[in-house]
């Protein structure tokens, strides 16, 4: 068997359950679930900063029940409204509302340094 | 509010899920738990190729109870053995048996190409 050195790769895969948990954390000091931030984080990074269930479904690596639930939840605490798509009625855009807006941006800048530093990190390993 | 771009940090957490996700896949492909693929990965990748449960407990970001069982499974199905430490009797040193590293070079090579794209993306984002 080829010797193989595993210590960029566990380097790796250590930081990132770091950040995980610290995301998760500054999810929950802002009253969000860690599903609910990666939720809106992914709605107000898609294009025109509206998404649909199906779009989701292929960012999130959920089922299309998971997300329809969340979305659900997400629409019953404020963060999310649901609107028919300008351009094709039969299909739902989401988009943030202004609470929703809000507490995004306060979990986006509290991890604002976690990002960076796993992101200087990976680029320092060979992975 | 400042008008943030949640694009890059969006494709991130998107990308990042579909790894996992595969990591997931390449473990249970090769007969191991997702969690028991990370255990092998964290002792292969310490320094000397072996680890003592608290050095566990920090990098998996699991709770002392949570590593100890994940260890027993792991040595129970002959991945990993338990030995004294050389340099303090008190403290036992864990490290993989043969199946284990079998096991464990298979699954990181699959990942391959997986963790190169990975970084790849991680640099050109702006985190």
């Amino acid at each position: 068997m080829t010797e193989r050195d595993y210590a960029d790769a566990a380097a790796f895969r250590a930081e990132l359950r770091l950040f995980l948990r610290r995301a998760e954390e500054a999810a929950r000091e802002h009253g969000l679930t860690p599903r609910q931030h990666i939720l809106l984080l992914m709605i107000a990074g898609a294009e025109r900063q509206s998404s649909t269930v199906s779009g989701l479904v292929e960012r999130l690596q959920l089922t299309q029940s998971a997300v329809t639930e969340l979305v659900q939840r997400a629409e019953d605490a404020g963060f999310v409204t649901r609107t028919p798509s300008p351009t094709d009625g039969r299909v739902v855009d989401l988009r943030l509302t202004e609470e929703g807006e809000r507490r995004l941006a306060l979990v986006h800048d509290a991890l604002g340094p976690e990002r960076h530093q796993l992101k200087l990190l990976v680029e320092r390993l060979d992975l």
